[in-house]
């Protein structure tokens, strides 16, 4: 059995990532986290929607959904992401305030706890749906980090779990067009930073959704 | 100020570790974890015992304790180390039943929970106490894991947190004997895997630690 664990965070990049992972794999566990941000609750409310959505549409996959709580491993951590932290910034992810949305270490945290669970159910892989335009203000979103996280899974599992990161090199405009070929449902998505039921549609993940699903002719108008 | 987390477990070489750190750094948090182990409140009760030692002792350098929940992360994990897991095998530690005490992934996760707290509270420095005995059997405790560990965390950081590992080509003897010259309350430590209060003096901790403090000279009765 080829099985994967894939980082799934109800958003475009992540549900792009696993309806990719359905394609390529035989069972999938999509691995999200309770760890406090601010947007935590609207975030696996998506992840539940999509799920549901994959599974109404014959997706036939096994996808196992977990949600593990890792709050208590965030406390003292400096992000405005986090609930304990300042106001999200709005602008563009080019904006220098948009780096007071980093949280230290979060996809180290999140990937350490995915490989672990993979080397003990016998999944070969992990997914991480990182991209490029992520890579400018958030540092554990970059290449160089993913390969030196990649080589520090590798040998913490004895070679059993290999980290893959397919859209690292990719622009956020790229992933779109590649969810709208595996009909990714958007509108079941959620990206806002933001503690509130509707996008804000001013932060920076919000412009960058909005700029990337404009690439491929999709316009929402929920925010 | 010059500060550092060292991952702190209560055993012989965390314990020296954290010793040794006392003399080379301002402030220091000892991050310990509660993850499901069968030892896991033994452990802690030490590393109480060993940080009340150290006040008692007049060593002045500011050490903040903290103990992070981590259970819900190792939800799902093999390992006999893991109370949801079979018995503790008994032996060297050179067997290849010890193999059944590794946790998979588990020192990358504490190491990246502690790097983010690090760079969190400013902290450069984050050391973790493995040795070349741990690294026959704990595939994340040897060298070449320990150098992309540290690369992802350097990367993840933007070259704010250093890992260390200061013990990572010694043996225990070796240990014990840099322990020696910073009188580390040998009889504080625990080094049990067991979930019992006396060590079994068996399993292939114990045996390690008997060879250990038996090199300096030091006999226990306890067990």
């Amino acid at each position: 059995m080829n099985r994967a664990v894939v980082l799934f965070s109800g958003g475009m990049d992540s549900a792009t990532l696993l309806f990719q992972a359905a394609t390529q794999f035989d069972h999938i566990t999509a691995l999200s986290f309770r760890y406090g941000a601010k947007h935590n609750a609207y975030e696996l409310e998506a992840c539940d929607r999509i799920l549901k959505h994959m599974t109404s549409r014959g997706i036939s996959t096994p996808i196992e959904h977990r949600i593990i709580d890792m709050a208590s491993c965030f406390t003292g951590f400096q992000s405005n992401l986090l609930k304990s932290g300042g106001a999200i910034p709005e602008g563009h992810y080019a904006a220098e305030t948009m780096k007071l949305t980093v949280i230290p270490g979060r996809n180290l945290m999140f990937l350490s706890v995915a490989a672990g669970y993979a080397e003990s159910v016998g999944a070969s892989t992990v997914l991480i749906g990182v991209h490029l335009g992520d890579s400018h203000i958030y540092p554990d979103c970059c290449e160089p980090f993913v390969k030196t996280a990649a080589g520090a899974i590798a040998f913490s599992s004895d070679n059993r779990v290999t980290l893959l990161a397919p859209f690292v090199n990719s622009t956020k405009n790229e992933i779109a067009r590649i969810g709208q070929i595996l009909s990714v449902p958007w509108h079941l998505t959620r990206s806002c930073y933001k503690d509130q039921e509707l996008p804000c549609g001013k932060c920076g993940t919000c412009t960058e959704r909005i700029e990337a699903l404009g690439s491929i002719g999709v316009v929402e108008r929920k925010h």
